[in-house]
């Protein structure tokens, strides 16, 4: 095989290029993808190394690594650029942000080791067989549950996105330097499992009264939010596992709270405490942080929702397109708060003209939902777009509407249009609208 | 909000247990994860560290971790026994398998550290700036493509399951110290991304005399094997990303074929070489290997797709159900190459009742379907199965069924209905049906 290996194919390739002139190269400048690929690859013959054809790789001629190296497998060696990082020097990297490598994420899930996060005092290293969640307040009976009791009850598994409140902090509009992972690389989308917050409630017994729920963390932030009784009975789920393994520590092992379409903030992580009242307890996380002061000076609270986004992740800034001018895949992701995406649009002209994207089946609820349109580029410059419209019929806004909406003073909730520049160099960078 | 935090709840919980003949216990008595859940927390405030309530755990008490710690996320110290696993000695491990631990995971998707291995020579180690992908044979133009033409095509992203042909060496049936990762462990699921395969058939002009296509991977061993035209030309994807991020090296780094419904070895990894024919090539792995040999000594030749199957992972063999008798969840996965799984039952007597599962939606076609069931254990012995029906109405076999139609000379595609057997002390164990 071996002999039929060397001989089959890679003599006709390169030795037999169509000429210029051929039915091959005229088809081609219809799609500038296999032009990339048969230009790329008879130049590569003379450029690059004996691995390419017609040659047979090294990597062919002797024996691969064993399996189980390692046992719980990580990315290859030539994907370690990809990682969560900071945007900016801080006072502490305890209470900050790290973004997901957008730019290099394929399809909805978000990898489990790329997952973004926002902690206020750090990661806590908690054993689970001593982790406890406490359910008390208004209720029949305080109960107090261990990880293999939640284990027993009834589970549930669900695909939904997360976003940070402070995700995009465009409002000033100034930074060409930015890369998507910098612009919205606070937003992630897993498949959680656990068990419904409404199983356990009943199992407790809801007083009548029963209208507010306060969730605790278990980390030196004891981060407290307060969660409206509807939306507890509705979808909340007590989750324990994210993409087919337990919760990540950044992500709250052993257990977390997570509420599907609200500010990520709400997603209590390292839950311990559940105490149901009869008002909201406006704690520090929902009376000094994570409100949004208006132009009159007045103070929006409890604004959980995110409302509707998208963003292009490829081309998007810092990326080079690879090839000239010819033909290009525009994608991204798409995501609401209040449910399924309806239709993204995608604009190569700074928003005057618009084309409908294709969606990626199958489109979830408060899930991310990828976005692809194929572009031909002219060679000349661009400003891409792309615009979310979801169930509701909302339609995500330019940066001057929520600006003159919004004012100014606040920082979380921006979901305004991104913008991507397109040089006459292939260049993509940050374009200030 | 210390002084709260240490107030609030934890003496009510932990000073006033409700009396054993309350209303509480009583109504508990419905529902074991409860009972286990006020006992296991009464007994810990004796039994257990400071850690626990009515205490405040030491992990609130000092600061956690930074994030991008690391950049690249990994799992939590207390899951490092949730690995891949070989299950015998062996005189290689670079043609061999590593089996995924189905007890362990959760939903549908496989987290890509945990997807199980099958490689004939080993995991090359490939430079994805001089891979290349080669369509010769029956075609207008030969060409080849970079890595980089490959991403300028229209992608899609879609979640199949992937099992290898050999899953579950059940047919001698009489190993009673087998665990689900053992039997059941070469199966996965993720969402793959890539360029349809037709796409790129388009592309090189199939010729009409092209029926079948020779894939060939770029390991030592050269895997090869031949793909009707059919397939290729439905939903075969020719794939560079799984789960969000690049393909792990054991999946095939940078690209492999991926073949929906179709047993694993068809997925060529590492893929570096298509050939158009108008005729199977009769390779190998689909002669000498991968082919089943029946009672009456004839060897079927290309059985591609796997059939449905189904098979419970909690409770599993080599489990203990944590906290006697009570109710507990059983829930595990089913699978059909031929489409989407409409139903599964699920029984606790052998196989002389079925009750019908809860399936996890959305149910996806050729992908992994999560199912659930309620389960009150009564403390006596039990026999757990569970029976897949797909789409097409095919319903999983019984193992004598198969045996007597099949025999015991072939390895592969062996998707009879597993027994786990439950002792009255908690064990559970293989069932030798």
């Amino acid at each position: 095989m071996g002999k039929d290996r060397d001989t089959n194919g890679y003599v006709n390739a390169s030795t037999e290029p169509p000429p210029a002139n051929s039915a091959v190269n005229r088809r081609l400048l219809v799609f500038g993808g296999a032009v990339g690929g048969v230009l790329a690859s008879h130049q590569s013959f003379a450029q690059t190394s004996a691995n390419v054809p017609p040659n047979v790789p090294q990597w062919m001629k002797e024996q691969g690594a064993p399996i189980l190296s390692p046992a719980y497998g990580v990315p290859s060696e030539f994907e370690k650029a990809v990682i969560r990082r900071k945007r900016d020097p801080r006072p502490t990297d305890t209470a900050a942000p790290s973004w997901s490598p957008l730019q290099n994420l394929y399809g909805i899930i978000t990898p489990n080791g790329l997952c973004y996060e926002r902690h206020h005092n750090g990661v806590p290293l908690i054993n689970p067989d001593e982790h406890r969640l406490i359910i008390h307040g208004l209720v029949d009976r305080e109960l107090i549950f261990t990880m293999d009791d939640l284990m027993r009850f009834p589970s549930v598994s669900r695909i939904y996105f997360m976003e940070c409140a402070g995700n995009t902090q465009n409002w000033q509009n100034t930074n060409p330097d930015w890369t998507v992972q910098h612009t919205h690389g606070l937003v992630l989308c897993c498949e959680w499992t656990g068990v419904l917050l409404s199983t356990l409630l009943e199992e407790v017994g809801l007083k009548p009264n029963g209208k507010w729920v306060l969730a605790e963390g278990a980390d030196a932030a004891a981060m407290t939010r307060s969660l409206p009784i509807e939306k507890a009975l509705d979808d909340t789920i007590i989750v324990y596992a994210q993409n087919g393994e337990r919760l990540r520590p950044e992500q709250g092992y052993p257990l977390r709270m997570f509420v599907p379409g609200y500010e990520g903030n709400m997603s209590i992580k390292w839950l311990r405490r559940l105490k149901i009242g009869d008002q909201p307890f406006h704690t520090r996380e929902e009376t000094s942080k994570y409100t949004d002061l208006m132009p009159d000076g007045r103070a929006r609270q409890f604004t959980f929702v995110m409302e509707a986004k998208s963003v292009i992740t490829r081309p998007s800034g810092g990326q080079q397109l690879s090839g000239g001018k010819g033909s290009y895949e525009i994608t991204g992701l798409a995501w609401s708060g209040h449910g399924r995406i309806k239709r993204v649009d995608v604009s190569v002209d700074g928003g005057k003209n618009w084309h409908e994207a294709r969606l990626q089946e199958p489109v979830l609820p408060k899930a991310l939902t990828r976005f692809c349109a194929p572009w031909r580029w002219d060679g000349g410059p661009a400003i891409l777009q792309s615009r979310a419209i979801d169930e509701t019929g909302y339609v995500q806004p330019q940066h001057d509407a929520i600006v003159n909406a919004r004012g100014l003073y606040s920082s979380d909730h921006y979901n305004a249009i991104q913008s991507w520049r397109v040089s006459s160099d292939g260049r993509v960078v940050f374009h200030v609208a």
